[in-house]
């Protein structure tokens, strides 16, 4: 795949939380191609021998480590920082996790959950969920992004108009990522690996997984976005489509309300069909089920829908 | 398309806004099929002669003609009706309209606009947005559902948890839906049929257009549904994600905010790109492009993203 990398990044080059007094990892010109070894968001932490009990005991302070900094020579702010992902390197082992106070539905689940992943990392074949169906995967970095301008540490779990932990499904590879620069240098960071997620990752992880993402940074000067925007070379769901989807809906005036009432209707649904544990569905649902938005514009009311593919059971 | 229709409901079998009160157009026994010709969001208002000054004047209190009802035999609270959508036969006219007051961004497009459609009703072919790309059709019904167990007359603007309004653009021709019934009859009714729209709806309106709905009307006894839920037959997105998209995030704590900011990035950016009106870019990504939530859990910040479909253009 990167038969044409300008520099590696390795494993050991992270840090935790955004600052822009970190020293640059590397230097590079623009249109560099740069290889980066991404460690999972539990940085190591959960590994193919875990348990239920690692869940519990995390420790928080080395969540989401991020490979970089890379400065990239000639960005200033205002520009935007054009991020081609060439692709990834999947390892073959992933987790996704229910951690108690974190995810869409924190409130109904409240014990921690485990479910470890194994997959052919160069087939990408479609990953059994224990008994419980096979999800098609699609790699992509979770948390990619740019230095804030304002100085001091940040912390990495909210994304940020500079990007961060995005967590946007469609990142993949062949996408170009165009990212608002504060700092000088930009100051670029990648990590967070998944090897598969739903739009939402609405449980609060995905199928965390260790690889490496290549990458080609380069400027757009003065461009002067406000916020991330991203073109994708083809569609962004044939790889899940193929059998049509299950689908719940929240109807009413909150968009977060209508989101949760989905969610939740979807879980049981599959918990119900399935005889799933209702954790376990939803863990599943939060590596392939999408939020979408139907209509938001007919008060006072709005539709938020949740798409589960059926090609998971079917 | 209808070779086994059981009745047709014309035209003329209209209702404005839901009320339990009123009298059956047909009583039908489950597993009945219906021909309705559904007249179109405007109830005629907006013909193929019409200006932009007929949307200034629009009468609203003919503004979403149902055609209907149908008391289902046997539906009573607690039930789901079953509606399998059999097929469309579309009319080839259509509008769309920026109305002032209504939409998301109804605060940056204060002025009255409209555009005119002309399709093949029967090739269904992408059809032309003025000189602006071609949009591909996926016709459904914008408005279907059952009556409330609430006494007296109620808008037809918002969906419920009964239907109605939903504006999902995945209710096309395949789809089983499933409402919750509140009355004895289900009281069922459909209309506000439109030739494509994306997930959103953002201007408030899509391609509005009169069109008949086959629809087959069955019960599930005793389903004790929340919500709508419904059950795709293929892929919803392959009409239109074959070039890939254009995507614009909104990042931040509320939902609707980063809507807002998706859709107003991806107007400006189609406007000034293709040198349209932005009132025509916003009226255009109405009709094909779709608000996803990319994530919900990376507290405090969420990323609602806006996909464009670059089929439109290329």
């Amino acid at each position: 795949m990167c038969k044409a990398c300008d520099y590696t990044i390795h494993g050991r080059q992270h840090h935790f939380g955004w600052d822009n007094s970190l020293e640059p990892a590397l230097r590079v010109a623009p249109g560099s191609t740069i290889e980066f070894e991404c460690r999972d968001s539990s940085a190591g932490q959960l590994t193919p021998e875990s348990t239920v009990e690692s869940v519990a005991t995390l420790d928080f302070s080395k969540i989401n480590p991020v490979s970089g900094p890379i400065f990239v020579e000639g960005a200033e702010p205002g520009d935007a920082l054009k991020v081609t992902i060439e692709g990834f390197k999947p390892s073959g082992f992933g987790w996704t996790a229910n951690i108690p106070g974190f995810g869409l539905l924190a409130d109904q689940f409240t014990e921690p959950a485990l479910t470890l992943w194994s997959y052919d990392p160069t087939s990408l074949e479609p990953a059994a969920f224990g008994a419980h169906g096979r999800v098609p995967l699609k790699p992509f970095a979770g948390t990619i992004g740019n230095a804030l301008a304002e100085p001091g540490h940040h912390s990495v779990v909210p994304p940020r108009r500079v990007g961060g932990n995005l967590d946007i499904r469609d990142l993949a590879a062949g996408t170009e990522l165009y990212l608002p620069v504060e700092v000088a240098g930009a100051l670029f960071s990648v990590g967070d690996t998944h090897a598969a997620q739903g739009d939402g990752e609405v449980c609060g992880t995905a199928i965390e997984s260790p690889m490496n993402a290549v990458l080609t940074l380069d400027l757009v000067k003065g461009a002067k976005l406000a916020m991330p925007r991203f073109t994708t070379p083809g569609p962004v769901t044939r790889h899940l489509d193929a059998k049509g989807y299950e689908v719940t809906t929240g109807v009413g005036p909150d968009l977060m309300t209508g989101a949760r009432q989905a969610v939740a209707d979807m879980v049981e649904l599959l918990a119900g069909r399935y005889n799933m544990n209702p954790v376990d569905a939803y863990m599943l649902v939060s590596t392939c089920g999408d939020l979408r938005i139907s209509e938001i514009v007919d008060m006072p009311n709005w539709v938020v829908s949740f798409y589960f593919p059926r090609v998971v059971f079917e």
